[in-house]
């Protein structure tokens, strides 16, 4: 007969809760009990996985964490808090990496597949379609980076990318910059739509101001630097505020390749604060996006989601601010 | 009764290895079949997944992806290459976090926990130990970016960091540089302790030279930076050996923090060739690392493993080789 979990709690004299978390990874539970519980298992010879746990629960405990850029170094700090963030409750982080996909629906086969419990899409440029594709299925969803909405059709947590935009433009305007330009990522990512509202109504409001905008392939280096040196052909703006920090740092790139000092002749701000635009030689001035906090929400929602796949959809949204280094000018006291 | 994948098959008229393959992520079907094999499905309420595949063959199909370094661009491009592999191959990359983690006994139950088919360790920090833990609980292991050796415990995909460091020297010698240093990683990590080694044995042919090494914390740009600061209190060198691309682009920092020129008054090369490495604003010189193939023999090795799991070890070695860029000067002619 098999040895089950309530014969390891009773030879150990815990609970049968104690042995479950004993056997969770990342659950609390004193070294004492642990040791207690484990040498009981040995003498039993009782081995618990996630899978025996998945038969009798239904559960896998795999959550698929879905992302489609891996060439913004951003995600590096995502992956590092998300797996983190995962394992402390006890879930395990699948990767499902869904570069070039375009079709919600292939995406929700797969990851149906793959026998998840839920699955949390961390990008700002896979359309909102896909989200709905796996509420639709049926599949819990958090979209981390996701756009915000007052009434939101599936659980978002991230910044109010709008207010990002209108951040971005007063920083600009506050520094008596009056010719600045929007280098945005690519025109279908709702993070680069609503960074481009904010900061174009804001500017709007400056009868003074003028103001550009054009948009890059992708939120990649190769992407901003290629812009940035198209625009380099035609007029110049006195600052850009670029769709992310690895776009600026593209522009950092061709600004640099020309001859142009920054932040002299020109300014360059961009939103994230990745650990990158802290290196001393990027020094990019640029507004954070508080990762740990939303991987921190975008965990807590779904740990929620599993208890209650029929919570009504909420929008959980953190501020973001200014960060000073050295790609835009000093203060304009005039 | 339950509807199995051979009734599918009859519906559809194709094999059931079809069937199986059109339910596989990323096997290859045609079009045709495909579309026949879900319509078939869908008429017979067929809904395969991972899960009750697991109960009749035992397998999961997860591949604990095991990486302990998220301050490291480099493996950015590292998961990237594994996600999309072990799609390729039908299996599922189950990403752990292993950051501060110091116990191997204590990684193996975790990944018992988890139920993966096998383990790929991505890391050259982890100490042998871990992947001998893994062996030694029978778990199917690939030690990718592991130490090299003739006769070797676990399989191993990386590169020879012996032969790293002699083509590190050769280059520096090459420019006429006399007086060198290596900067390693953390000096418990086998990729730092084989790459000095083979550097200073080849320096060591070369009465002429001299060198120094020491090492940073761990492979980040923080650590890079903080090193070469505390170097350039003492002796300076004519050029640096940094132990990877991150420590190099942080070496960067320091020297034009303290205003010397690169590679005019000091010479650095690191070795990955990592995607940062090419950006226009850094252009460090650097020794390739082929992840792409590293990566690609690692899952083949995996998928091998998982069909015979005593498989001999073996150690699959991929050439490294020199990558010009800015941070070196130019060939010496004297």
């Amino acid at each position: 007969m098999a040895t089950t979990l309530r014969d390891v709690a009773e030879r150990a004299g815990v609970s049968r809760s104690a042995v479950s978390r004993t056997f969770t990874p990342g659950a609390s539970v004193s070294d004492k009990t642990r040791t207690r519980v484990e040498e009981a298992a040995r003498e039993l010879g009782y081995h618990p996985n996630a899978l025996a746990s998945s038969l009798t629960t239904g559960r896998t405990k795999l959550i698929g964490l879905v992302l489609n850029n891996f060439h913004n170094p951003l995600f590096l700090e995502v992956f590092d808090r998300f797996t983190k963030g995962l394992q402390r409750v006890g879930l395990r982080p699948l990767m499902v990496n869904l570069t070039d996909e375009t079709d919600p629906e292939h995406s929700v086969k797969m990851l149906k597949q793959y026998s998840v419990d839920g699955v949390v899409l961390a990008s700002s440029t896979l359309p909102l379609s896909f989200a709905e594709a796996f509420r639709d299925a049926d599949i819990p969803i958090v979209h981390s980076f996701g756009k915000y909405s007052v009434t939101p059709k599936v659980h978002v947590v991230g910044i109010d990318n709008e207010k990002c935009g209108q951040l971005a433009a007063l920083s600009l305007i506050k520094r008596g910059y009056r010719h600045v330009g929007f280098l945005g990522g690519p025109q279908k990512a709702t993070s680069t739509q609503d960074r481009m509202t904010g900061f174009l109504n804001e500017i709007a409001k400056h009868p003074e101001m003028t103001v550009s905008h054009s948009f890059a392939e992708d939120y990649t280096f190769r992407a901003g630097r290629d812009e940035m040196l198209h625009l380099l052909e035609g007029e110049m703006r006195e600052a850009y505020f670029c769709g992310d920090d690895v776009l600026s740092i593209g522009a950092l790139s061709a600004l640099q390749e020309r001859g142009l000092k920054v932040p002299d002749e020109v300014g360059i701000i961009g939103p994230n604060d990745m650990e990158l635009a802290g290196w001393q030689n990027i020094n990019l001035t640029t507004i954070s996006q508080p990762i740990s906090d939303i991987v921190d929400a975008s965990v807590d929602l779904m740990t929620a989601l599993l208890d209650d796949p029929h919570k009504t959809p909420e929008s959980r949204l953190f501020e973001c601010e200014l960060v000073e280094r050295g790609t835009l000018r000093a203060h304009h006291n005039s």
